[in-house]
This record gives structure tokens, C-alpha cells and sequence, in this order.
């Protein structure tokens, strides 16, 4: 999952592994398990998830080596990755995911860092006042830190990086030249749990947010880390201001968002995309390239290449503008 | 009105509550009246307020001794409440409660923190730098609290609570095991006031807000304290990042509401309710148990237990996906 | 632009500025070019630009002396304006402009505030814990500033105004009686650059916010300042939290804004407004006096005096209830 940040606790044998999601099955050979990933990026020795038939085509050449899956999923995997049979996938997949990284799950702030005037980043970088600085950090040359910052554990910032004022960043990886404007929140979990009567149970967010080069993030952006996937910013794309980016989108290069969008988790966005403000983006939505939507819409399909849309639900721009004759050439 | 926190001034004699609303009535028994509560907890010797027909049944029932409401409504009153006729109620209203927590109206910032270092609370606290504590506040055992964390005066927090960073906490009452994220605001005022052409009228404001045991409360919210009843959160019900609760709602246990909703005032929402991004709901409706709202909805009429709505303005989900049949199949 | 804060570099010969942008014209007189202004307000000596027909009522009669503009819309320039022909207005006028006012383009965090305790403001203010003052600061008598506050350069607050904790305010002009609530973010440059494929182009900001007497601002709001003109809330308006007003919008006087709206550049909304939550108002559109806003709506076009208008796009509340007839009937 290309996570510089979280510690991988394993490997794990699959004995223990079984024995802790209480499956009894005693033909495998016990191996040891390295890592949990993505169907698509797991490799041999890896456990990998699969629980929705979405995913068939990549499970059925996954190159795990063991899965954890349903009884009605499980024959659609290759003949190297053994079934591990639960009764809710995601559920099992988190409890397996915290014991290889513990730490992922909590999100308590970090009471590590203290004032950069006390830390080697004193002499290198420009800052404010009461700028707090964790463990795990690296700051690049020319860059400057607003008031009242605080950079927890977890972060890289490149070169010539401006970072706003009471700004928070924690499990990040920002590149040369962005801009984070004031009163951020960059890097904390996701919105996703498992619903529970009780008491929701969190899930584990081991992947990080990703702010590519030349980009700009507008004041009061919230952008949660991804859960197993990273959530991404691309090069030269610009946010304004009260925009919410969710856990695993990922968003293309040269894209142009307005004030106070939402983007829901797990989608993407394509490069030199336009959205107007106060728009908003369903989950798991795929959008393509040069895309057009309107400011106000509520995307719920995903929208193929060079397409305009607008409306709730957004649909093309001609159809919408059909639909609203009447009303685009008189009140 | 169940308010821990905020001092009553009272009682007073109705013949000084008369005089300062300017009625000449002369037939009153001259009663120390107690507090002022809404028509449906009123009690002997309390004043109440009635000023629209839709409150009629609860009027008709009220216990309070005395009620402020116009020569229209006088008659919906049982006999044992004595009518204050006004030309405008909650103009009214809003005096006599001043009246009564004349600390209601001012919500300038406190000015009593001091550093969390400096009081009792720093053994038993697991606190950031800059965290700042006012009066009147107690904390449970377990519980940490981010860096630049301001807690004014009237804030109750329970066990096992875990606040984020350059949080804003005042009158609000946090049960057990509740997870507040970074830069939420917590208990201000909510925006009810008298508009009047050179300076709008605020009014008092004496209620609180209350999150209930395990919930949690997403980066950037803003939660406004009731003016005459609670603003709650339910028991397990989670809000994620840049949600906007209005004062006086209501919202149940089990409840899951994604990013950027805003709820209007007074608005009541059931248990187990999902709410999708960017969705609104007017003031004084009531949500049911068990209902659906999809992403980006405009809810404007109340809606019963087990319904899935979608739309602007919300609709059945049924009507809304076959008005929208043709979209659905292609973009 | 009546900006009392942004130096203004010049005068500079017009022989300079046409080396500058690369124009090869030999039979302008070396004249000294002291401002850049709006078509409207520039004065003889001043250079102005042209970029779009929808202007060409004022450019016909614009005092300027000289004029950034194109060769197609060169002819409706007048007499007395000389045209200085480019191929994108927009960006030799930035260009233009960031030769005047050097510091107008560079947002980055002010570094040179102070605690307040430090500064001759101590005795005159309520201030809490952590505020930070910079240069070219003004306060008036009465006011008091909650925690951690940062009041970057070029601010003048007048009597009677109250800032709560966490707000970060620069170049503003603040009235008497203004209240701005927690964590807003007033007087940063707006969302305003050219898209460029490699890294976008920034164009200069060199107008203000300004808060008209008896104003409110909710908590969280963000407030761009204005990129040729000043972006303008009026006397005796309140806004909600979670409000995103973009550079160059003038807010009238008594108008009511909820909670999470959006308003994007330059548009002008007219006095006594009512806008309800969520509502989205598209850029460079007028909105008369006296209009009422219905939740939710996407406003895509300017509207008339004494109008109510509700849906998305927003139409007259007549005809979107005559369209959702059934449904304000029965869900």
C-alpha cells in the first residue's frame, strides 16, 4: 500500500491468524503471512480481502496467498490463494489489519510534538508562533509554517511548502511547492466503521494522504487518509476553501475545485476536471478526464471523458439545460 | 428546561414582569413566578409562551401559571394560566428570559482560562500545550484533550472522552466514552434573533448541548446550543467532518450522518437514521426512526419511520429513481 | 479601489509598462501611468483593462488613460483611452497590477505579530490567552478578542466589536459593532488564478473585506478579500456558520444568511435577503433587495427585486411548487 508511516507489526503465522478469527481449518500449511493488502497489489505470502462480486475480475487473479472471503465469493479465486471463510468480510479484514498495524486505529491527537523553536527545523524554516512539531517529520528547504500549526507524527513536506496558520497535518506525504491554506485538518481517518448497535467499531486507516506537487488546498479543507489505499491530490490541482475530500479519493492533475465541494470516499477524479462550488460526488464514482460538472450538482454515476453535466442527479449539461428551458429564458 | 448551567436570576413578581412588558393589568394575584419554560414542561408558577396555533394542544394542557401569547390565542388557554398580551411573543419572551439568565444573551469569549498546567486537572488529564480551562467544568477519569483546546465555563465531560485539537467547548454536557474531533465548536449560540432594521435582536439562549455516551463528532462541526430546550446528540451516533447542527435539534442513537449535512433548527431525527453528504433538513420537521436520506437531498417535509427519501425536495426514493429512469439507464 | 492598505508602488511610465508586456508601440507620449483601476473608477493617468463585451457600456465612457485589452474590442474604447492590445486581458493585467502592489500576490502567513500583551493594545482591549497583533493594526475602544486570534497585517477594527477565538483576520476594515464568531478566516485572497498547465498562475489581490457596522459573522465562516474591488458585508447583515464568501461579493444591509451557504465571486446580493441553508449562489450574478432564498436552492441566475425563488435551479417558489405539487401534498 506504499505506506511510508505505519509500522507493519508481522509477519503473522496463518495458525494464529486463523485461530484469531476462529476459523477451524487444519489443511493449510502454516505459513507466514507478511502483510495485508489490497486484492489487486497483494503479493505472495500477503492476505488480501474480497467481499463484493464488484471485485471478481481482479480476486480471480489476485496473487495472494490467502483471502479473507464468503462461502458464495470464494470459488472465484485462483487456485494459489486459499479462502479464509468469515460471515463479514470487512469486519474480520479490520481486526486482521489492527493487529498488523496497531497503531492505525487510533487517532487520539499525538502529545508527542513540541515547539519547533526547540527543534532542529528552528534554523531551516520560517514559522510562526506556537508551531508544534511531532516525531517522523522532514521538512524540506524554503518553506514556511503559519501560527499555531501543528504537524504530527508522520509527515514529509517537500521544498518550497507554504503551510497556513492553526493548521493540522498528521500521516501526510507533501510534495515540492504546495500550498496548504489556514485551518486545515490534512491526514486524520476516515469516516468508515462498521456499524454496531452498541458502539460503532472503527476500522483500521493505514494509508496516508498524498498532496502532489504545485498543489493548492483552500482554508478549512478537511482530507481524510485512505483506509487500505492512500488518498490523493494530484499535480498543480487547486481546492478552495470548506472542501471535504474523503478517505481514498483520488483526484488527477490540473483539476480546478470550488468552494465547499464534497467528494464521498473511494472515488476519483480525473485530471483537468472542473467542479463548481457546493457540488457534490457519490462514492466509489469514477470521473474521467476534462470533465465539466456544474457548481450545486450531486453526482451519482461515474461520467465518462470530455462530458459537461449539471443537475441533481447530474446528468449532461444539454439535457439539464433542455429540461430547464423555460427557466434559463425567463424567471 | 433541565439546564445545569446557567444561573436563574429569579423568582420575580409577576407585578414586576408586568410592568416591564408595560401591560396595565391590575386583576393578578401579585405570584413570584419561577422560571420560564416552554408550554409543555411549564409548571405551577412558571411562565410560558405560546405564539402559533400549532403549538395549540400543548397549550391547551400547559401547567404554567402564567403564559405571554396575543389576543388571538388568549382562548386555546386553560383557565389555570393566566395570558400576558403582547403585540409580537417571542420579542417578549426573549426580555423576560434575559430576565430571568441575563448570562444567556452574552456569548462573547470567556475570559477565565486558564492554562489546564496550572489546575487539578493536569494529573488526571492526558492534555496538549495551549489547552485552556474556565469555570465551572468538570472532567471524568481516561479522558485526553488536543493541543489549543479552549473549554469555557459550563462544559461537563465524562469518562473515556477523547478530544481533539483547537476545539471550542462551552455549555455542553459530554457523557461517556464521546470522541469530539479537531476545530469542532461546540455550545455557542445558535442563530435565533429578532431581525429589526438597525440592529437585529439577539435572544437568550439558555439551553445546552448533550452528546450522549459513544458518539462522535466529525473535524470542523458546529453544534449550537438550544435556546429554550437541548441541542442533542444521540447515544452512538456518529457525524463526520464539517456537519452543522442548529440549536434545539434533536437527533437519536445509532445515527450516521456523512460530511457536510446541516440540520435547521428544531428539527427532530429519529434512531438509526442515515443521512448522505451534503444533505439538509429544514427547521421543525421530524425525521422517523430507521429512515434513509440520500447524499445531497433537500428535505422540506417531515418524514415517517422506515421511508427512504432522495431529492430536492426529498421525495420517496421509488419516485425519485422513476422520475429519473431514463438517467438512471444512461448518462 | 479605495484599498487604505496595499502600497502602490507606482507611478510608472507607460514607455515601461509597454516593454514589460512585450507591446511594440512608438507614438504614445511617455506619460506617468499612477494607478491600476475598474473600468469605472480609474481617473485620467490611470491604465484600466477590458477583457469581455458584457463591459462595454462602462468602457465607453472610462476616464482611463490607457486600457489592456483586445483587438476586437479595442473600438468601443473612447478617445481619450489609449488600448494597449495583448492577448489575454486577465493576465497582463495581473502582471500589471503586481507591478503596482508587490505585496498583494504573496499570501503567505504574516510573520510578524506579536502577543498582545506586548503591545501598546493591552490596556484597551479584552483579549484572551495567545493573540497575536501584527503592523498597521487599528482597534477601537470596547472591543475584546477571544483565544489564540491572529490579526495579520492591515486591519482597522472600530468600537464595539467582538472577535471570538481562533479567527485569523487580515486586510479588513471592520465597523463599529461587528461581531465575528470562532474560527473564521476573513481577508485572504480570493480563489482567483490562471490556469496554466505546469502551475497556476496567481493574480493579484488588491482589494479588502469590508464588515459594515452591526454586522455578524458565524463561526467558521471564510471571507476572501476582493481582487479589483473590495469584497463588502452590509450594515446590519448576519451570517450563519459555515459560510464561504468568495472575493469581490457586496452583501446589502438587514440581510439574513443560514448556515453553509455559498456565495461565489463577484456576485451582489441586494438589502433585506433572506437566503436559508445550503443555498448556492453562482458568480457575477445580481440578486435584487427584498428576495427570499429558499433552502437548498442553486441560484444560476440574478433575480429581481421582491422575489421568492426556491429549487435548482432556483426558480419563482410559485412555479416550484407547482411542479412538486404532488409532493407538497403527500411524500
Amino acid at each position: 500500500m506504499g505506506n511510508p508511516f505505519f509500522k507493519n507489526n508481522g509477519p503473522f503465522k496463518i495458525s494464529d491468524i486463523l485461530k484469531f478469527l476462529k476459523i477451524k481449518e487444519t489443511t493449510f500449511v502454516d505459513l507466514e503471512v507478511s502483510d495485508i493488502k489490497d486484492l489487486s497489489i497483494a503479493d505472495n505470502n500477503d492476505i488480501t480481502f474480497f467481499h463484493s462480486k464488484k471485485y471478481v475480475d481482479i480476486a480471480k487473479v489476485t496473487k495472494a496467498s490467502f483471502c479473507i472471503t464468503t462461502e458464495n465469493l470464494k470459488n472465484d479465486l485462483p487456485k494459489n490463494c486459499k479462502p479464509l471463510i468469515v460471515d463479514n468480510v470487512l469486519f474480520a479484514t479490520s481486526k486482521i489489519t489492527e493487529k498488523f498495524y496497531p497503531n492505525s486505529i487510533n487517532d487520539n491527537f499525538d502529545n508527542n510534538p513540541i515547539n519547533i523553536a526547540n527543534t532542529n527545523f528552528k534554523d531551516k524554516v520560517n514559522y510562526g508562533k506556537n508551531v508544534l512539531i511531532s516525531e517522523n517529520i522532514s521538512i524540506g528547504s524554503n518553506c514556511s509554517i503559519g501560527h499555531n500549526t501543528i504537524i504530527e507524527k508522520n509527515v514529509s513536506i517537500g521544498n518550497n511548502c507554504f503551510i497556513g496558520s492553526n493548521v493540522i497535518l498528521r500521516n501526510s506525504l507533501i510534495k515540492n511547492n504546495v500550498t496548504i491554506l489556514d485551518n486545515c485538518v490534512i491526514g486524520k481517518h476516515g469516516f468508515g466503521f462498521f456499524p454496531n448497535q452498541n458502539k460503532n467499531i472503527r476500522y483500521p486507516h493505514i494509508g496516508i494522504v498524498i498532496l502532489e506537487e504545485n498543489c493548492e488546498i483552500g482554508c478549512g479543507a478537511t482530507i481524510d487518509r485512505g483506509s487500505m489505499s492512500n488518498t490523493v491530490i494530484g499535480r498543480n490541482t487547486f481546492l478552495d476553501n470548506q472542501i471535504h475530500i474523503a478517505h481514498n479519493v483520488k483526484i488527477g492533475n490540473n483539476t480546478i475545485i470550488a468552494g465547499q465541494v464534497g467528494i464521498a470516499g473511494s472515488s476519483t477524479i480525473g485530471n483537468n476536471v472542473k467542479i463548481g462550488g457546493q457540488a457534490g460526488i457519490s462514492g466509489h464514482l469514477k470521473i474521467g478526464n476534462n470533465v465539466d460538472i456544474a457548481g450545486g450538482s450531486g453526482v451519482i454515476k461515474s461520467i465518462p471523458d470530455n462530458t459537461k453535466v449539471m443537475g441533481y442527479p447530474a446528468k449532461s449539461l444539454r439535457k439539464f439545460l433542455k429540461e430547464n428551458k423555460w427557466y434559463i429564458k425567463l424567471l
